[in-house]
Protein backbone atom coordinates (compact mmCIF):
# COMPACT_ATOMS: atom_id res chain seq x y z
CA UNK A 1 0.00 0.00 0.00
CA UNK A 2 3.03 2.23 1.01
CA UNK A 3 3.79 2.31 -2.50
CA UNK A 4 0.63 3.24 -4.06
CA UNK A 5 0.99 6.03 -2.41
CA UNK A 6 3.84 6.71 -2.75
CA UNK A 7 2.88 6.34 -6.74
CA UNK A 8 0.38 8.57 -5.81
CA UNK A 9 2.25 11.31 -4.25
CA UNK A 10 4.98 11.43 -7.00
CA UNK A 11 1.87 11.32 -9.90
CA UNK A 12 0.51 14.62 -8.32
CA UNK A 13 3.58 15.97 -7.97
CA UNK A 14 4.27 15.54 -11.56
CA UNK A 15 1.38 17.25 -12.47
CA UNK A 16 2.47 20.45 -10.28
CA UNK A 17 5.59 20.59 -11.99
CA UNK A 18 4.30 19.90 -15.48
CA UNK A 19 2.77 23.17 -15.03
CA UNK A 20 5.35 24.70 -13.17
CA UNK A 21 7.79 23.94 -16.29
CA UNK A 22 4.51 25.26 -19.04
CA UNK A 23 4.60 28.64 -17.12
CA UNK A 24 8.69 29.00 -17.10
CA UNK A 25 8.58 30.60 -20.52
CA UNK A 26 6.35 33.58 -19.24
CA UNK A 27 8.55 36.69 -21.20
CA UNK A 28 7.81 39.30 -18.30
CA UNK A 29 9.95 38.00 -14.94
CA UNK A 30 7.27 40.14 -12.87
CA UNK A 31 4.29 38.38 -14.37
CA UNK A 32 6.44 34.86 -14.44
CA UNK A 33 7.20 34.96 -10.97
CA UNK A 34 3.47 36.03 -9.79
CA UNK A 35 2.67 32.72 -11.70
CA UNK A 36 4.92 30.55 -10.33
CA UNK A 37 3.83 31.15 -7.01
CA UNK A 38 0.35 31.30 -7.68
CA UNK A 39 0.52 27.52 -9.28
CA UNK A 40 2.63 26.40 -6.18
CA UNK A 41 0.44 27.54 -3.61
CA UNK A 42 -3.14 26.81 -5.33
CA UNK A 43 -1.48 22.94 -6.35
CA UNK A 44 0.13 22.33 -2.70
CA UNK A 45 -3.60 23.66 -1.08
CA UNK A 46 -5.55 21.21 -3.10
CA UNK A 47 -3.00 18.16 -2.06
CA UNK A 48 -2.53 19.43 1.23
CA UNK A 49 -6.97 19.48 1.77
CA UNK A 50 -7.12 16.86 -0.43
CA UNK A 51 -9.83 18.66 -2.57
CA UNK A 52 -12.59 16.39 -3.85
CA UNK A 53 -14.20 16.50 -7.26
CA UNK A 54 -17.57 17.65 -5.24
CA UNK A 55 -15.28 20.38 -3.58
CA UNK A 56 -13.78 21.39 -7.01
CA UNK A 57 -17.81 22.00 -8.39
CA UNK A 58 -18.59 23.75 -5.48
CA UNK A 59 -15.68 25.98 -5.75
CA UNK A 60 -16.56 26.78 -9.40
CA UNK A 61 -19.90 27.20 -8.86
CA UNK A 62 -19.60 29.81 -5.97
CA UNK A 63 -17.11 31.95 -8.07
CA UNK A 64 -19.76 31.76 -10.26
CA UNK A 65 -22.29 32.90 -8.39
CA UNK A 66 -19.68 35.94 -7.61
CA UNK A 67 -19.07 36.71 -10.81
CA UNK A 68 -22.78 37.44 -11.83
CA UNK A 69 -23.29 39.36 -8.80
CA UNK A 70 -20.85 42.24 -9.86
CA UNK A 71 -21.75 44.81 -11.42
CA UNK A 72 -21.41 48.56 -11.07
CA UNK A 73 -22.70 49.11 -7.70
CA UNK A 74 -21.82 45.63 -6.15
CA UNK A 75 -18.23 43.95 -6.31
CA UNK A 76 -18.68 40.40 -4.73
CA UNK A 77 -14.79 39.38 -5.57
CA UNK A 78 -13.43 42.74 -3.47
CA UNK A 79 -15.97 41.44 -0.38
CA UNK A 80 -14.11 37.68 -0.79
CA UNK A 81 -11.14 39.51 -0.71
CA UNK A 82 -11.99 41.25 2.39
CA UNK A 83 -14.02 38.05 3.83
CA UNK A 84 -10.49 36.28 3.80
CA UNK A 85 -8.06 38.99 5.12
CA UNK A 86 -6.30 39.74 1.32
CA UNK A 87 -7.64 43.22 0.60
CA UNK A 88 -5.88 44.22 4.28
CA UNK A 89 -2.74 41.87 3.64
CA UNK A 90 -2.21 44.01 0.76
CA UNK A 91 -2.23 46.89 2.28
CA UNK A 92 0.27 46.25 5.04
CA UNK A 93 2.47 44.68 2.08
CA UNK A 94 2.23 48.13 0.52
CA UNK A 95 1.96 50.45 3.51
CA UNK A 96 5.32 52.72 3.98
CA UNK A 97 7.36 51.50 6.29
CA UNK A 98 7.99 54.83 7.74
CA UNK A 99 7.19 55.25 12.15
CA UNK A 100 5.17 58.13 12.76
CA UNK A 101 2.46 57.64 9.71
CA UNK A 102 -0.84 57.14 9.89
CA UNK A 103 -1.78 53.11 9.78
CA UNK A 104 -3.23 52.71 6.06
CA UNK A 105 -6.34 50.03 6.04
CA UNK A 106 -8.86 49.11 3.07
CA UNK A 107 -10.44 50.99 0.42
CA UNK A 108 -13.42 48.88 0.60
CA UNK A 109 -16.07 48.35 -2.28
CA UNK A 110 -17.81 52.18 -1.84
CA UNK A 111 -14.97 54.25 -2.92
CA UNK A 112 -16.01 56.93 -5.90
CA UNK A 113 -13.78 58.31 -7.68
CA UNK A 114 -15.70 62.06 -8.17
CA UNK A 115 -17.22 62.92 -5.04
CA UNK A 116 -18.38 66.38 -4.92
CA UNK A 117 -16.36 69.17 -4.03
CA UNK A 118 -17.39 70.04 -0.64
CA UNK A 119 -15.79 73.46 0.99
CA UNK A 120 -13.75 73.37 4.30
CA UNK A 121 -15.82 73.50 6.93
CA UNK A 122 -19.07 72.12 4.77
CA UNK A 123 -21.81 69.36 5.32
CA UNK A 124 -20.66 66.13 3.51
CA UNK A 125 -23.82 64.53 4.84
CA UNK A 126 -26.16 66.02 1.84
CA UNK A 127 -29.13 64.78 3.79
CA UNK A 128 -27.68 61.44 5.06
CA UNK A 129 -29.52 60.27 7.82
CA UNK A 130 -27.85 60.45 11.00
CA UNK A 131 -26.31 62.32 13.84
CA UNK A 132 -24.75 65.39 13.18
CA UNK A 133 -20.54 64.80 13.44
CA UNK A 134 -18.55 67.42 13.23
CA UNK A 135 -14.81 65.90 12.12
CA UNK A 136 -11.32 68.35 12.59
CA UNK A 137 -7.91 67.67 12.57
CA UNK A 138 -4.62 68.61 11.05
CA UNK A 139 -2.91 66.61 7.54
CA UNK A 140 1.18 66.68 8.78
CA UNK A 141 4.32 64.83 7.46
CA UNK A 142 6.00 62.48 9.21
CA UNK A 143 8.68 65.42 9.65
CA UNK A 144 5.91 67.24 11.66
CA UNK A 145 5.26 69.92 9.00
CA UNK A 146 1.53 70.82 7.78
CA UNK A 147 0.70 69.63 4.74
CA UNK A 148 -1.14 72.63 3.33
CA UNK A 149 -3.73 71.98 0.63
CA UNK A 150 -3.92 67.98 0.90
CA UNK A 151 -6.99 66.87 -1.11
CA UNK A 152 -8.93 64.99 1.26
CA UNK A 153 -11.87 62.41 0.05
CA UNK A 154 -14.08 61.50 2.82
CA UNK A 155 -16.82 58.65 2.28
CA UNK A 156 -19.06 56.65 5.12
CA UNK A 157 -22.55 55.02 5.46
CA UNK A 158 -25.58 56.60 6.90
CA UNK A 159 -26.95 55.55 10.04
CA UNK A 160 -28.91 52.61 8.40
CA UNK A 161 -25.47 51.47 7.46
CA UNK A 162 -26.10 52.18 4.10
CA UNK A 163 -23.91 54.04 1.44
CA UNK A 164 -25.45 56.54 -0.85
CA UNK A 165 -24.36 53.94 -3.87
CA UNK A 166 -26.19 51.40 -2.45
CA UNK A 167 -29.40 53.07 -2.75
CA UNK A 168 -31.27 52.81 -5.78
CA UNK A 169 -30.96 55.43 -8.25
CA UNK A 170 -27.88 58.38 -9.21
CA UNK A 171 -28.17 59.41 -4.80
CA UNK A 172 -24.62 60.91 -3.60
CA UNK A 173 -24.47 61.41 0.22
CA UNK A 174 -22.15 60.92 3.20
CA UNK A 175 -19.59 61.77 0.70
CA UNK A 176 -16.96 64.74 -0.35
CA UNK A 177 -13.99 65.93 -1.91
CA UNK A 178 -11.92 68.94 0.42
CA UNK A 179 -9.03 70.33 0.65
CA UNK A 180 -7.17 71.26 3.77
CA UNK A 181 -5.87 74.57 4.69
CA UNK A 182 -2.62 76.23 4.01
CA UNK A 183 -1.89 74.98 7.75
CA UNK A 184 -3.13 71.66 6.86
CA UNK A 185 -6.05 72.22 9.10
CA UNK A 186 -9.20 70.20 8.23
CA UNK A 187 -13.00 70.04 9.06
CA UNK A 188 -15.91 69.15 8.13
CA UNK A 189 -19.81 68.08 9.65
CA UNK A 190 -20.87 64.43 8.24
CA UNK A 191 -23.20 61.81 10.05
CA UNK A 192 -21.60 60.06 12.53
CA UNK A 193 -20.80 56.81 11.56
CA UNK A 194 -22.93 53.60 13.09
CA UNK A 195 -21.53 49.50 12.56
CA UNK A 196 -23.13 48.37 9.86
CA UNK A 197 -22.67 44.24 7.51
CA UNK A 198 -21.06 44.54 4.72
CA UNK A 199 -23.45 43.28 2.17
CA UNK A 200 -24.08 39.49 2.52
CA UNK A 201 -26.67 38.20 0.70
CA UNK A 202 -24.03 36.87 -1.81
CA UNK A 203 -21.60 34.07 -1.55
CA UNK A 204 -19.17 36.06 0.44
CA UNK A 205 -22.28 36.05 3.11
CA UNK A 206 -22.91 32.23 2.60
CA UNK A 207 -19.22 31.78 3.41
CA UNK A 208 -19.25 33.90 6.88
CA UNK A 209 -22.41 32.23 7.71
CA UNK A 210 -20.87 28.65 7.02
CA UNK A 211 -17.52 29.94 8.74
CA UNK A 212 -19.31 30.97 12.11
CA UNK A 213 -18.46 34.92 11.32
CA UNK A 214 -20.69 37.62 11.11
CA UNK A 215 -20.85 40.13 8.42
CA UNK A 216 -20.17 43.39 10.54
CA UNK A 217 -18.06 46.17 9.99
CA UNK A 218 -17.31 48.44 13.22
CA UNK A 219 -18.24 52.41 12.67
CA UNK A 220 -15.84 53.83 10.49
CA UNK A 221 -14.92 57.12 8.68
CA UNK A 222 -13.17 56.23 5.20
CA UNK A 223 -9.95 58.90 4.05
CA UNK A 224 -8.02 58.93 1.31
CA UNK A 225 -5.29 61.70 1.55
CA UNK A 226 -3.44 62.46 -1.52
CA UNK A 227 -0.45 65.51 -1.52
CA UNK A 228 2.56 66.04 -3.40
CA UNK A 229 5.64 64.51 -2.27
CA UNK A 230 4.09 62.36 -0.52
CA UNK A 231 2.36 58.95 -0.24
CA UNK A 232 -1.10 58.41 -0.60
CA UNK A 233 -3.08 56.85 2.10
CA UNK A 234 -6.23 55.58 2.26
CA UNK A 235 -7.81 54.78 5.83
CA UNK A 236 -10.12 54.75 8.20
CA UNK A 237 -11.15 56.78 11.73
CA UNK A 238 -12.85 53.82 14.09
CA UNK A 239 -15.06 55.16 16.38
CA UNK A 240 -14.02 54.13 20.32
CA UNK A 241 -16.06 51.17 22.07
CA UNK A 242 -17.64 50.22 19.14
CA UNK A 243 -19.05 46.26 20.17
CA UNK A 244 -17.40 44.66 16.63
CA UNK A 245 -14.06 46.23 16.73
CA UNK A 246 -12.10 43.27 17.89
CA UNK A 247 -14.45 41.12 14.95
CA UNK A 248 -14.59 43.50 11.97
CA UNK A 249 -15.62 40.73 9.15
CA UNK A 250 -12.81 42.55 6.89
CA UNK A 251 -9.84 43.17 9.37
CA UNK A 252 -9.46 46.67 8.65
CA UNK A 253 -9.30 47.69 12.28
CA UNK A 254 -5.66 49.21 13.87
CA UNK A 255 -5.88 50.32 17.04
CA UNK A 256 -4.20 53.63 16.29
CA UNK A 257 -7.25 54.59 14.27
CA UNK A 258 -9.68 54.30 16.63
CA UNK A 259 -10.91 57.75 18.31
CA UNK A 260 -13.26 58.53 20.65
CA UNK A 261 -16.94 60.32 19.70
CA UNK A 262 -17.64 63.19 21.94
CA UNK A 263 -21.67 63.75 22.35
CA UNK A 264 -22.86 66.62 22.69
CA UNK A 265 -26.51 68.23 23.59
CA UNK A 266 -27.30 71.50 22.01
CA UNK A 267 -24.50 74.01 22.83
CA UNK A 268 -21.52 75.73 20.38
CA UNK A 269 -20.18 73.42 17.64
CA UNK A 270 -15.84 73.98 17.24
CA UNK A 271 -17.03 76.08 13.61
CA UNK A 272 -19.29 78.52 16.39
CA UNK A 273 -22.49 76.98 15.18
CA UNK A 274 -25.63 76.10 17.98
CA UNK A 275 -27.02 72.85 16.71
CA UNK A 276 -30.44 71.95 17.43
CA UNK A 277 -30.26 68.81 19.59
CA UNK A 278 -27.62 65.35 19.70
CA UNK A 279 -24.46 65.67 18.00
CA UNK A 280 -20.82 64.37 18.10
CA UNK A 281 -17.39 65.68 17.34
CA UNK A 282 -14.18 63.79 16.30
CA UNK A 283 -10.85 65.06 16.26
CA UNK A 284 -7.51 63.00 14.74
CA UNK A 285 -4.35 63.93 12.78
CA UNK A 286 -3.86 62.23 9.86
CA UNK A 287 -0.07 62.27 9.10
CA UNK A 288 1.24 61.34 5.45
CA UNK A 289 4.51 59.37 5.16
CA UNK A 290 6.98 61.09 2.30
CA UNK A 291 6.93 59.99 -1.38
CA UNK A 292 10.61 58.67 -2.22
CA UNK A 293 9.39 57.95 -6.02
CA UNK A 294 7.11 55.11 -5.39
CA UNK A 295 4.66 54.48 -7.56
CA UNK A 296 1.73 56.40 -6.44
CA UNK A 297 -0.86 53.88 -4.12
CA UNK A 298 -4.28 53.02 -5.91
CA UNK B 1 16.38 49.79 8.71
CA UNK B 2 16.40 45.49 9.36
CA UNK B 3 14.47 46.53 12.63
CA UNK B 4 11.73 48.45 10.19
CA UNK B 5 11.45 45.54 7.60
CA UNK B 6 11.45 43.07 11.14
CA UNK B 7 8.37 44.94 12.16
CA UNK B 8 6.91 45.01 8.78
CA UNK B 9 7.13 41.20 8.72
CA UNK B 10 5.75 41.04 12.39
CA UNK B 11 2.91 43.19 10.92
CA UNK B 12 1.73 41.26 8.42
CA UNK B 13 1.88 38.17 9.89
CA UNK B 14 -0.02 39.16 12.34
CA UNK B 15 -2.60 39.76 9.92
CA UNK B 16 -2.27 36.06 8.69
CA UNK B 17 -3.02 35.54 12.46
CA UNK B 18 -5.94 37.32 13.01
CA UNK B 19 -7.68 35.95 9.87
CA UNK B 20 -7.08 32.11 10.48
CA UNK B 21 -7.94 33.09 13.98
CA UNK B 22 -11.35 34.46 12.52
CA UNK B 23 -12.52 31.25 11.07
CA UNK B 24 -11.51 28.75 13.36
CA UNK B 25 -14.71 28.98 14.68
CA UNK B 26 -16.04 27.13 11.67
CA UNK B 27 -17.97 24.68 12.95
CA UNK B 28 -17.91 22.06 9.87
CA UNK B 29 -14.15 20.50 10.41
CA UNK B 30 -14.10 19.92 6.74
CA UNK B 31 -14.68 23.58 5.94
CA UNK B 32 -12.52 24.66 8.49
CA UNK B 33 -9.90 22.67 7.25
CA UNK B 34 -10.28 23.84 3.62
CA UNK B 35 -10.61 27.48 4.94
CA UNK B 36 -6.96 27.52 7.05
CA UNK B 37 -5.58 26.10 4.49
CA UNK B 38 -7.24 28.17 1.86
CA UNK B 39 -5.97 30.98 3.75
CA UNK B 40 -2.31 30.13 4.72
CA UNK B 41 -1.39 29.72 1.03
CA UNK B 42 -3.13 32.81 -0.62
CA UNK B 43 -1.59 34.90 2.12
CA UNK B 44 1.84 33.16 1.96
CA UNK B 45 1.37 33.80 -2.36
CA UNK B 46 0.79 37.74 -1.48
CA UNK B 47 3.79 38.06 1.23
CA UNK B 48 5.85 35.79 -0.98
CA UNK B 49 5.81 38.11 -4.20
CA UNK B 50 4.82 41.34 -2.38
CA UNK B 51 1.23 42.14 -4.42
CA UNK B 52 1.29 45.48 -5.03
CA UNK B 53 -2.46 47.54 -4.88
CA UNK B 54 -2.29 47.64 -8.92
CA UNK B 55 -1.96 44.38 -9.21
CA UNK B 56 -4.26 43.01 -6.82
CA UNK B 57 -7.21 45.44 -8.65
CA UNK B 58 -5.96 43.73 -11.56
CA UNK B 59 -6.77 40.19 -10.22
CA UNK B 60 -10.15 41.38 -9.64
CA UNK B 61 -10.86 42.63 -12.94
CA UNK B 62 -9.41 39.42 -13.86
CA UNK B 63 -11.99 37.60 -12.02
CA UNK B 64 -14.79 39.92 -12.43
CA UNK B 65 -14.28 39.92 -16.73
CA UNK B 66 -14.61 35.88 -16.33
CA UNK B 67 -17.85 35.83 -13.75
CA UNK B 68 -19.04 38.18 -16.59
CA UNK B 69 -18.23 35.87 -19.53
CA UNK B 70 -19.56 32.69 -17.93
CA UNK B 71 -22.90 31.24 -18.75
CA UNK B 72 -24.69 28.33 -19.78
CA UNK B 73 -22.31 27.75 -22.61
CA UNK B 74 -19.48 29.46 -21.50
CA UNK B 75 -17.68 28.37 -18.27
CA UNK B 76 -14.32 30.52 -17.64
CA UNK B 77 -13.78 29.61 -14.39
CA UNK B 78 -13.38 25.98 -15.56
CA UNK B 79 -11.08 26.86 -18.16
CA UNK B 80 -8.81 28.76 -15.48
CA UNK B 81 -8.61 25.76 -13.44
CA UNK B 82 -7.76 24.07 -16.44
CA UNK B 83 -5.14 26.01 -17.88
CA UNK B 84 -3.53 26.11 -13.95
CA UNK B 85 -3.54 22.67 -13.98
CA UNK B 86 -5.97 22.77 -10.77
CA UNK B 87 -8.61 20.62 -12.63
CA UNK B 88 -5.91 17.75 -13.98
CA UNK B 89 -4.49 18.14 -10.34
CA UNK B 90 -8.00 17.54 -9.04
CA UNK B 91 -8.79 14.34 -10.84
CA UNK B 92 -5.34 13.20 -9.56
CA UNK B 93 -6.07 13.48 -6.24
CA UNK B 94 -9.32 11.83 -6.41
CA UNK B 95 -7.86 8.98 -8.64
CA UNK B 96 -8.56 5.54 -7.31
CA UNK B 97 -4.70 4.11 -5.99
CA UNK B 98 -5.77 1.12 -8.24
CA UNK B 99 -3.05 -0.57 -10.65
CA UNK B 100 -4.08 -1.69 -13.88
CA UNK B 101 -7.55 0.67 -14.02
CA UNK B 102 -7.66 3.51 -17.04
CA UNK B 103 -5.99 6.34 -16.03
CA UNK B 104 -8.51 9.60 -15.67
CA UNK B 105 -8.56 13.48 -17.00
CA UNK B 106 -10.40 16.22 -16.86
CA UNK B 107 -14.28 16.36 -17.14
CA UNK B 108 -13.86 19.38 -19.42
CA UNK B 109 -16.42 22.22 -19.98
CA UNK B 110 -18.25 20.43 -22.85
CA UNK B 111 -20.25 17.81 -21.07
CA UNK B 112 -23.68 17.82 -20.78
CA UNK B 113 -25.59 15.39 -18.88
CA UNK B 114 -28.66 14.21 -21.07
CA UNK B 115 -26.78 13.67 -24.18
CA UNK B 116 -29.19 11.22 -26.66
CA UNK B 117 -29.35 7.60 -26.98
CA UNK B 118 -27.18 5.72 -29.75
CA UNK B 119 -27.69 1.80 -30.38
CA UNK B 120 -24.38 0.66 -30.20
CA UNK B 121 -22.69 0.94 -33.84
CA UNK B 122 -24.77 3.80 -34.14
CA UNK B 123 -23.37 7.11 -35.33
CA UNK B 124 -23.20 9.85 -33.33
CA UNK B 125 -21.44 11.99 -35.35
CA UNK B 126 -24.96 13.31 -36.12
CA UNK B 127 -24.11 15.59 -38.75
CA UNK B 128 -21.01 16.95 -37.27
CA UNK B 129 -18.39 17.22 -40.21
CA UNK B 130 -15.11 15.55 -40.20
CA UNK B 131 -13.46 11.92 -41.44
CA UNK B 132 -15.80 9.40 -39.75
CA UNK B 133 -14.14 7.15 -37.42
CA UNK B 134 -15.13 4.01 -36.10
CA UNK B 135 -14.20 3.66 -31.97
CA UNK B 136 -14.34 0.38 -30.29
CA UNK B 137 -13.40 -1.80 -27.51
CA UNK B 138 -13.87 -3.66 -24.30
CA UNK B 139 -15.19 -1.88 -20.91
CA UNK B 140 -13.34 -4.26 -18.30
CA UNK B 141 -12.89 -4.34 -14.66
CA UNK B 142 -9.04 -4.57 -13.06
CA UNK B 143 -9.66 -8.17 -12.28
CA UNK B 144 -10.24 -8.91 -16.53
CA UNK B 145 -14.04 -9.70 -15.97
CA UNK B 146 -16.27 -7.88 -18.80
CA UNK B 147 -18.33 -5.13 -17.54
CA UNK B 148 -21.41 -5.63 -19.23
CA UNK B 149 -24.05 -3.05 -19.49
CA UNK B 150 -22.04 -0.14 -18.26
CA UNK B 151 -23.20 3.24 -19.49
CA UNK B 152 -20.77 5.13 -22.00
CA UNK B 153 -21.08 8.88 -22.70
CA UNK B 154 -18.99 10.06 -25.33
CA UNK B 155 -18.27 13.52 -27.05
CA UNK B 156 -16.03 15.00 -29.31
CA UNK B 157 -15.20 17.93 -31.20
CA UNK B 158 -16.08 18.59 -34.93
CA UNK B 159 -13.15 18.80 -37.89
CA UNK B 160 -13.10 22.43 -37.21
CA UNK B 161 -12.70 22.08 -33.67
CA UNK B 162 -15.61 23.15 -32.20
CA UNK B 163 -18.28 21.11 -29.84
CA UNK B 164 -22.09 21.12 -30.79
CA UNK B 165 -22.91 23.58 -27.40
CA UNK B 166 -20.60 26.15 -28.74
CA UNK B 167 -22.76 26.12 -32.15
CA UNK B 168 -25.52 29.08 -31.62
CA UNK B 169 -28.67 27.26 -31.08
CA UNK B 170 -29.80 24.12 -30.27
CA UNK B 171 -27.32 21.73 -31.93
CA UNK B 172 -26.36 17.95 -30.47
CA UNK B 173 -23.90 16.08 -32.66
CA UNK B 174 -20.70 14.81 -31.89
CA UNK B 175 -22.54 13.20 -28.51
CA UNK B 176 -24.28 10.40 -27.37
CA UNK B 177 -24.47 8.05 -24.52
CA UNK B 178 -24.15 4.05 -25.33
CA UNK B 179 -24.92 0.58 -23.37
CA UNK B 180 -21.95 -1.93 -24.01
CA UNK B 181 -23.36 -5.30 -24.72
CA UNK B 182 -23.06 -8.04 -21.73
CA UNK B 183 -19.95 -8.98 -22.75
CA UNK B 184 -18.64 -5.55 -22.09
CA UNK B 185 -17.89 -4.47 -25.86
CA UNK B 186 -18.54 -1.16 -27.42
CA UNK B 187 -18.43 0.19 -30.99
CA UNK B 188 -19.83 3.49 -32.08
CA UNK B 189 -18.87 5.68 -35.42
CA UNK B 190 -18.04 9.56 -34.80
CA UNK B 191 -15.79 12.13 -36.71
CA UNK B 192 -12.07 11.46 -36.12
CA UNK B 193 -10.83 14.11 -33.34
CA UNK B 194 -8.73 17.15 -34.19
CA UNK B 195 -6.59 19.66 -32.23
CA UNK B 196 -8.29 22.70 -31.40
CA UNK B 197 -8.18 25.40 -29.60
CA UNK B 198 -9.49 26.20 -25.72
CA UNK B 199 -12.15 29.34 -25.90
CA UNK B 200 -9.22 31.77 -25.78
CA UNK B 201 -11.05 35.07 -26.55
CA UNK B 202 -11.03 35.92 -22.58
CA UNK B 203 -8.96 36.32 -19.37
CA UNK B 204 -7.81 32.31 -19.23
CA UNK B 205 -6.74 32.58 -23.29
CA UNK B 206 -5.07 36.21 -22.25
CA UNK B 207 -3.58 34.52 -19.41
CA UNK B 208 -2.06 31.93 -21.86
CA UNK B 209 -1.02 35.17 -24.16
CA UNK B 210 1.07 36.62 -21.36
CA UNK B 211 2.73 33.48 -20.51
CA UNK B 212 3.54 32.35 -24.25
CA UNK B 213 1.50 29.42 -24.33
CA UNK B 214 -0.90 28.42 -26.94
CA UNK B 215 -4.74 27.32 -26.40
CA UNK B 216 -4.41 24.20 -27.88
CA UNK B 217 -5.40 20.56 -26.87
CA UNK B 218 -4.07 17.82 -28.91
CA UNK B 219 -7.12 15.52 -30.34
CA UNK B 220 -9.22 13.78 -28.42
CA UNK B 221 -12.29 12.03 -27.68
CA UNK B 222 -14.12 12.69 -23.90
CA UNK B 223 -15.66 9.30 -22.65
CA UNK B 224 -17.39 8.65 -19.07
CA UNK B 225 -18.08 5.32 -18.51
CA UNK B 226 -20.41 4.00 -15.14
CA UNK B 227 -21.36 0.88 -13.82
CA UNK B 228 -22.58 -1.03 -10.64
CA UNK B 229 -19.88 -1.71 -8.54
CA UNK B 230 -17.84 0.41 -10.11
CA UNK B 231 -15.73 3.98 -9.92
CA UNK B 232 -17.31 6.41 -12.96
CA UNK B 233 -14.18 7.16 -15.01
CA UNK B 234 -14.21 10.50 -16.86
CA UNK B 235 -11.14 10.10 -19.26
CA UNK B 236 -10.23 10.78 -23.08
CA UNK B 237 -8.70 9.09 -25.77
CA UNK B 238 -6.08 11.05 -27.66
CA UNK B 239 -4.85 10.76 -30.97
CA UNK B 240 -1.26 9.53 -31.30
CA UNK B 241 1.28 11.90 -33.45
CA UNK B 242 -0.63 14.86 -32.90
CA UNK B 243 1.99 17.97 -32.34
CA UNK B 244 0.21 19.00 -29.04
CA UNK B 245 0.54 15.77 -27.17
CA UNK B 246 3.55 17.42 -25.25
CA UNK B 247 1.49 21.10 -24.49
CA UNK B 248 -1.76 20.22 -23.63
CA UNK B 249 -3.05 23.68 -23.12
CA UNK B 250 -5.32 21.91 -19.94
CA UNK B 251 -2.43 19.18 -18.76
CA UNK B 252 -4.70 16.18 -19.56
CA UNK B 253 -2.91 14.03 -21.30
CA UNK B 254 -1.27 10.81 -19.89
CA UNK B 255 1.08 8.26 -21.97
CA UNK B 256 -1.46 5.29 -21.72
CA UNK B 257 -4.52 7.06 -23.14
CA UNK B 258 -2.54 8.10 -26.41
CA UNK B 259 -4.15 5.52 -28.77
CA UNK B 260 -3.07 4.94 -32.65
CA UNK B 261 -5.77 5.91 -35.23
CA UNK B 262 -5.69 3.48 -38.32
CA UNK B 263 -6.34 5.62 -42.08
CA UNK B 264 -8.70 4.26 -44.59
CA UNK B 265 -9.95 4.77 -47.92
CA UNK B 266 -12.78 2.66 -48.72
CA UNK B 267 -12.95 -1.27 -47.92
CA UNK B 268 -14.92 -2.86 -45.58
CA UNK B 269 -15.30 -1.32 -41.43
CA UNK B 270 -15.35 -3.03 -38.35
CA UNK B 271 -18.62 -3.19 -38.22
CA UNK B 272 -19.31 -5.05 -42.30
CA UNK B 273 -20.13 -1.57 -44.26
CA UNK B 274 -18.19 -0.05 -46.77
CA UNK B 275 -17.64 3.42 -46.47
CA UNK B 276 -16.59 5.57 -49.43
CA UNK B 277 -13.84 7.55 -49.19
CA UNK B 278 -11.57 8.08 -46.39
CA UNK B 279 -12.32 6.79 -42.73
CA UNK B 280 -10.35 5.80 -39.78
CA UNK B 281 -10.47 3.54 -36.94
CA UNK B 282 -9.87 3.09 -33.09
CA UNK B 283 -9.93 0.97 -30.79
CA UNK B 284 -9.17 0.79 -27.12
CA UNK B 285 -10.27 -1.19 -23.99
CA UNK B 286 -11.32 1.09 -20.85
CA UNK B 287 -10.86 -0.57 -17.66
CA UNK B 288 -12.95 0.25 -14.35
CA UNK B 289 -11.53 -0.18 -10.78
CA UNK B 290 -14.11 -1.61 -8.36
CA UNK B 291 -15.57 0.98 -5.95
CA UNK B 292 -14.84 -0.12 -2.30
CA UNK B 293 -17.74 2.13 -1.44
CA UNK B 294 -16.40 5.24 -2.10
CA UNK B 295 -18.66 8.05 -3.27
CA UNK B 296 -19.90 8.11 -6.32
CA UNK B 297 -17.64 10.30 -8.89
CA UNK B 298 -18.98 13.60 -10.03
Amino acid sequence: MSGAHENAAERERAITEEVLAAFSATPDPRLRAIMRSLIGHLHAFAREVRLTDREWQTAIAFLTRAGHLTDERRQEFILLSDVLGLSMLTVALNAPDTPGATEATVLGPFFVDDAPEIPLGGDLAQGAPGTPCHVSGRIRSTDGSPVGGALLDVWGADEDGLYDVQYPGEHCAGRGRLRADPDGGFRFWTVLPTPYPIPHDGPAGDLLTACGRGPMRPAHLHFKVTAPGHRTLITHLFVAGDPHLDRDAVFGVRDSLVVEAEHHEGGTAPDGSQPRGAWASMTHDLVLAPDHGSAPGR
